[in-house]
């Protein structure tokens, strides 16, 4: 069988699974999500040992610290796994939930019901946690998965996936609702994205390079999660207190998450004061600093911003900040520079705040709160697949809802069309 | 400047547009609206001139009749575009509206706040009405439109977008709002679904064969709306007469539209009755039928359905009928050869009335009542831009919202995260 042939059969075993799933009662696919945390639990000696093979493979083969410290497996981390499982079983069911019902001057009812896509795709890398978490979440909103791990993580994710067979079989449902591509091929990711009779939407996690590939490829939706280059706004109405606190939480908390800020902006009214304060707040975390021209008018030790750091995500302690002249200026830079993610605005003058609110177009838009909040926990959504940045389907973090659609329920009477 | 410099300028000119549009007052776009009404009516006799040479040329190249039908305007024809944008003002705005604000644990608030999507491309055909409706379904939710209409209706298109482009500017918005491809090279519509810098959604409303096309070449997601093999499933537990009236009804209504029945499917147990009652009703109507041998056991004298007669969408007085066991067997038939539009079932059964809601994985499902009610009007959205047979974003009949996203929005008092 070759690779078409395979991921053909994949994608068909799907497609048959996922009509078993998406009809499935909660209680039972709780029970599966409760099983899978035990079988984890249980299985840890297992897991450890396909893990260190990973990672003693990976080290022959030179990964870098990072990548191994994201492979890496220990009982916390499985600790954590099966946790994770178990707060996803505690969520409320999305499906088979109707909204909106009413009735029609013709005398219909109409609403709409919440229901499975049907088969996700999930492509990621290195973390072998993703395998359960996605599983997790996809098998609670009713939906078929095909995982499709790095080829680093194998024998940890085929160890995870035997845990998950073992639940699916204890309450007696096929095994091909979670489905573990089993070949590192990288052929299989562009089959997969291809697959438009047999999965109904794909979700990659990795970086841009991964990302560009698979929008280049699919023919099957794709819920993208591009790069976040973040800002915060600091207006010259802005409570100096609170401006401070932001901007340091925002870019301090964590230095490599998409929702760290990469860019300060603040109104030239306030800068004399704010880069007072927040340059040598900086210094001392270790951030360094790239200003434009105006900037190192204040703070003139640090480094020129060249165009390109305007749009870039660093991902570390590096941080550019312009100097500008109000929030229309803000907004500009904004929508010019940044890539729609999370954006806040740091004032107290209302009429600002609802301006910005309303017209940056990002998937996360806040008023006097640190951009670090953007994430599917903070937003009460429970466990994210990931965060969205585009306007289709899901937009920001997504969580079981953007896992389902509706569709119409029409209850009537015997009615007919006149 | 060749094609493809030309549909980048249309798209750039949109993108920048849209971020005017997108933060226009609900009375401006609605006075907008009621400006092109006002506009097609006052300039009744350039756009009858305009029609009256496409329909010359239509003639001369050999359109058939039902095209050239679909591509005359007259006076009543003008009136209804007129009116229908006067409704579309009157409709509630989609945008802007926050929904399901709450309070979380750390102390921000958090909700969603519905935005335009941003630049949406519509490609469609003979119809010149799809002009004024979509470029005024589109306004009103906040977005800028690039419209591309058939080839044989290039002058009418052309005189209608004149009537929108005055109305735009006598309210100082720029004419890009709404741009028309003003060319009938089919290499434009190529060009345009790959604009993924500037095209946020393409609707496609046309025949299988575009949309077929528009799928393949496309890079911008595409609501697409697929053909519609409808079901009536008559229930052994359906009430006889509210079953009769609405397998008449979902038939004979009317015979072009996507949600009339193309199969019924009737329960063996009550398929003598209802065969011998609807049999003659239809051969009445002119309907032709084809049936399996179950059917035609009862109904001798009729035509034997093929296995390809299951999946075609006749829009024709042409019904294929089949009898099967019960509701589950009905649900198979309906997921093997429907094409997830519309089914209903009649039944009196409250647990078969649920299990066909839940488990028919089709855009609208009805219990009870006629094909024929999947429609924007019938479900209280106002004018549709089209019907989505796909999951991803919108489904069913799409109007003013299926045109627009949600952002999260997050208001803080100076709240950082720990």
């Amino acid at each position: 069988m070759n690779i078409q042939q395979y991921m053909e059969q994949l994608g068909q075993q799907a497609r048959r699974a996922s009509r078993v799933i998406a009809n499935a009662p909660t209680s039972k696919k709780n029970a599966v999500l409760e099983a899978i945390a035990r079988a984890l639990d249980a299985q840890k000696s297992q897991l450890l040992k396909a893990n260190g093979e990973d990672m003693t493979q990976g080290k022959r083969d030179g990964l870098d610290d990072a990548l191994l410290d994201r492979l890496e497996l220990n009982d916390a981390r499985i600790a954590a796994m099966a946790d994770g499982l178990r707060q996803i079983a505690a969520l409320p069911d999305p499906v088979g939930e109707i909204s909106h019902l009413n009735t029609r001057p013709s005398g219909i009812r109409v609403g709409k019901m919440r229901v499975p896509l049907g088969v996700v795709g999930i492509i990621y890398e290195a973390r072998p946690n993703v395998t359960a978490d996605a599983a997790g979440l996809c098998l609670k909103s009713g939906n078929a998965t095909i995982l499709r791990g790095g080829s680093e993580a194998i024998r940890s994710n085929r160890a995870i996936a035997a845990c998950i067979h073992d639940a699916l079989q204890a309450e007696s449902l096929p095994r091909e609702v979670v489905q573990v591509i089993d070949t590192t091929d990288r052929a299989a990711v562009v089959q997969l994205v291809k697959l438009k009779e047999y999965v109904d939407v794909i979700v990659p996690r990795g970086g841009k390079s991964l990302i560009a590939m698979i929008s280049e490829e699919a023919r099957v939706p794709v819920i993208k999660h591009l790069h976040g280059v973040c800002h915060v706004y600091i207006d010259d109405k802005a409570d100096f207190d609170k401006a401070v606190a932001i901007a340091m939480n925002a870019k301090t908390q964590r230095y490599g998450t998409c929702n760290t800020m990469e860019t300060l902006l603040v109104a030239s009214a306030i800068a004399d004061k704010i880069l007072a304060k927040l340059g040598p707040m900086y210094q001392e975390k270790g951030v360094e600093l790239r200003g434009c021209a105006r900037t190192r008018e204040r703070l003139p030790h640090i480094k020129a911003a060249t165009e390109e750091d305007w749009s870039t995500e660093y991902l570390a302690p590096i941080l550019s900040v312009r100097v500008v002249d109000d929030v229309t200026a803000a907004i500009d830079h904004i929508q010019t520079y940044g890539s729609a993610h999370t954006d806040a605005i740091v004032t107290e003058d209302y009429s600002r705040a609802m301006k910005f609110l309303r017209e940056v177009d990002s998937s996360s838009v806040m008023v006097n709160a640190s951009t670090r909040f953007a994430d599917g926990y903070e937003y009460g959504l429970g466990a994210e697949i990931g965060i969205s940045t585009d306007k289709i389907h899901a937009r920001g973090p997504v969580g079981l809802e953007g896992l389902t659609s509706q569709k119409f329920v029409v209850l009537g009477e015997g009615h007919v069309r006149r």
